[in-house]
């Protein structure tokens, strides 16, 4: 790695944190990071009050990460395309002081839930389910922990990554054990964005952990006639709900209030190691993709949510370490990662947001040919407990 | 509406956020505002840390908006009356994020309760119920939203108005769906204030709402020998212990440490649409009345709580959509609003602060004209399950 | 009292709240201050956002002292060791924003937990229960609410004692009903602290109310081959698990991943009502040690906890009103303080550390004669169903 230049914009165990926050590309250097600034602002206000937000403008892709909320990726856009939903949460980012994970038998978390990617886990993932005298609530803690430690990273050397840093602990005395640390890397005029996560088990003993990747979209990349693609080896319906919509599980119909979920667990074909799932329009000029390696996450799960515009018109793709059903019902199954002392997981997934026909056709024949390892195997029913 | 200033505080999905904010009367133009003064300011330390506090002063009444806390009317004075009450919740008003709505099996919503008005709902108001795997908390979740929205209107032209408007969102994907526009608004030298909210469905589907008034009086409107009064249609006690109180149910005892709560859940006759309840002290010089449409609040709850000075010695005077049963019950008798895909529920009620005999005496003159459309029909037992 | 110097740093009541503060022994007058200095500061970033934090340095010790949890000491040191423990929530002082207490069946309140000295209560501690619908979380809510006064005083007059004062309400309509005015007082170049708790009834009735003090302690204090020792009249182990290690209940092992916790609840003997408890390393050249008076804290619970460095290997010393069971056992056995009107109770506890084997001796030497009032009664088995 050659010259860089670090802004440490909050290390709290240090007494570091930077209020505002701006460093414009012009003001350095390499000609190539005119047209980027990387910005740092502390929200104010109604539920976003004292929420810390970092914007990345690259000239290409555009994008808002939130530190307070375990450093999840806010919202996206590209030229005139915003990347991302419309969530009922209109007045987000929402501080997690006003999320209350057990309220409405343990789905509190859903008041906060307005993000284009945010992470679910680290002790949990997937529905609220019992454990003794414990709820788990859904989709776990991790999305509502502050990142203890953020920085920025610019490369003064070709390519000129462009990284936010992060890291976000979710240990105590007789739980969790487990510190993050991610990185959001882009560079000048790129279409993509690069989140690289490590989960380091940081106690003396070996330490459970589940991870998935609730990456969400709504228009202009879903409307009425939008398509799923991904090589896929397996579909599972979720529940009989899922059944009644795996004749077109990969095709989207039009917001329709009262829409009930639908959801289908999923495994990929890859390619040396990597996969690549994406979401296109009905014109085919327009798709956001997920590649990722399926060594890390090896579990990808669709959400199929074509609810009102106001009530939530949004698909979620979402590569994970399981599915999200109950961890005892995961572990089973060989789906929850131990991570040995001293030892760690890493899981990186790249967002592209694709425009023009070109970009997108080629896209979707890479797809094809990976697909070409075999045809996928779908499920008549929901094999799962869980799934029924 | 004639010429006006519009000063925004808050609008958080802009990014506007006033941390201080005085206008003086004496600075616009209209001699007629002199001696009105509205100020913000943001309430540092303790558990009142982070909380934003609205004051109006009129030079007759003056009264403190709570935006953090759901736009919540704190306190409000007349001369040298207090109207409010004591809570036993000295160092309010107290942020959200130190209220756990489900702690003590629900009831934690009273860690913050110390208002003259809160608002109970919006998905729910009342006990504390469980609905399959969820516990709906006491009171509904409205009183701990912070408000997205907050902006002072001074009319130029007569009469003058000051208007605090909020805009509260409880919304979220799967749940909630409605939003609160509310507005306080009085006049310079006016010895009231009206509160008007409208409920307004933000969803693309119909969405259930029950709201309730949570008015609280102690000294010096309530004291021993007080009285209550308003046009009662019927009375009915909420349970054994109301039916111990029901021959004096309009009566005030002294501050009674250990005394239990009474609820009596009223019907009351309007003119006009519109109906009044007061409550005056045992001289009859001052009282405190509520004024209000029965259309968009049908019910009235009536609380008595006289335990001692410092444990609570407070009544409530409650209208509201509903009494606060758990919602199934309610729903069950019609007493649930259902507010259809882009409608609002309006509600709106007067508060007014009276001194001086002839003021009390000409209300309770008028609380007796509409009592005269027939004598109140009291129960005198539980009619009701939950009433027992 | 001579003349003294105070410094208001938080008033909410009366709108005082400084940011920031230090005030060095060098400005004020007397020559033994110099080298003393006071400081507070707010913390920024990451879960302790928001959390104020005071400092005191006497040229001896030095400690700090968070507000905004409680009051509770945070960490101590005493020329180059840190007295205190690594917990695994390594980012704190944690914001109680960031504390669920209701998390993980009610043991929520260890994601917050890393000071030296926590308080536990005041309307229960030790383990959650339910109570009805309710359940009172671990340790109760004390240790989670700010404080709404925060003074220092600095006497003037020998001995220069240096006062850290805060008041704690935990009181709402329908319970709590305890205020916690705390001191912390040392002088200069002391190696003392002295903690002074009055517990008021701010209520009028009766109140019930259980404290026990958290003091936890690692390195350098806590290693393979320290000891305990404390005046000794019973010892019962909680469980089978704490019956285990009763043979060696005084001494400790190596940090050791996986090793469960033992907890002992002992009654200790007292010379004109004080006691003493000391945890010393193995060379016998450092210790620390709580000298407290035996009829405001009757109770002693040993907690060895000495898990791997990284887990928490820790243990606790721990004086209370009663032991971490269950409220309805513990107010059977009448270990449960019952606050009259108007009354209060009072616990005091002074938190020593010694250096060097002539200091450790002696206080040895001076257990050892408490001691001889009489053997411990060591109960070979758990003598409570609590405690099985």
């Amino acid at each position: 790695m050659g010259e860089r230049r670090t802004f440490v914009l909050t290390d709290a165990m240090h007494d570091v944190w930077v209020e505002d926050f701006a460093v414009d590309g012009a003001s350095l250097e390499p000609e190539a990071l005119r047209g980027c600034m990387v910005s740092k602002r502390r929200l104010r206000g109604g539920r976003r009050d004292g929420v810390d937000l970092i914007r990345v403008e690259t000239g290409g892709i555009a994008f808002e990460v939130v530190p307070t909320r375990g450093m999840g990726l806010w919202r996206a856009s590209l030229g005139g395309d915003r990347v991302g939903w419309d969530s009922p949460t209109k007045d987000g980012p929402i501080h997690p002081a006003y999320v209350q994970p057990h309220d409405l038998g343990g789905i509190g978390w859903l008041e906060g839930f307005d993000e284009l990617m945010v992470r679910c886990g680290l002790m949990n993932n997937g529905a609220p389910f019992r454990e003794g005298d414990a709820t788990h609530p859904l989709h776990g803690r991790i999305g509502n922990i502050p990142a203890w430690y953020v920085a920025v990273h610019v490369d003064l050397e070709p390519p000129h990554a462009i990284t936010i840093e992060g890291r976000v602990a979710e240990s105590f005395l007789f739980g969790g054990g487990v510190e993050l640390t991610t990185t959001y890397t882009t560079t000048p005029g790129s279409n993509a964005v690069t989140v690289r996560d490590e989960f380091a088990n940081v106690k003396d003993q070996p330490v459970d952990m589940q991870i998935l990747y609730h990456w969400n979209f709504g228009p202009p990349h879903l409307e009425e006639g939008s398509r799923f693609a991904a090589p896929l080896k397996t579909v599972v319906p979720r529940n009989p709900r899922a059944v009644e919509g795996l004749a077109a599980y990969d095709a989207y119909g039009p917001p329709e209030p009262g829409f009930v979920e639908q959801v289908y667990f999923c495994e990929l074909h890859a390619e040396g190691g990597k996969t690549a799932a994406m979401l296109r329009n009905r014109a085919g000029d327009k798709a956001v993709a997920l590649r990722y390696g399926v060594d890390g996450l090896p579990c990808f799960s669709l959400w199929k949510n074509t609810g009102g515009l106001r009530d939530g018109y949004v698909t979620g793709l979402e590569p994970g370490t399981n599915y999200p059903n109950p961890r005892p019902f995961e572990k089973e199954r060989g789906r929850v990662v131990t991570i040995p002392v001293d030892g760690r997981h890493v899981a990186e997934t790249t967002l592209e947001v694709l425009a023009g026909r070109a970009a997108v056709a080629a896209l979707e024949a890479e797809i094809a040919r990976i697909q070409a390892q075999g045809e996928p195997v779908v499920h008549p029913k929901s094999s799962e407990p869980f799934a029924g």
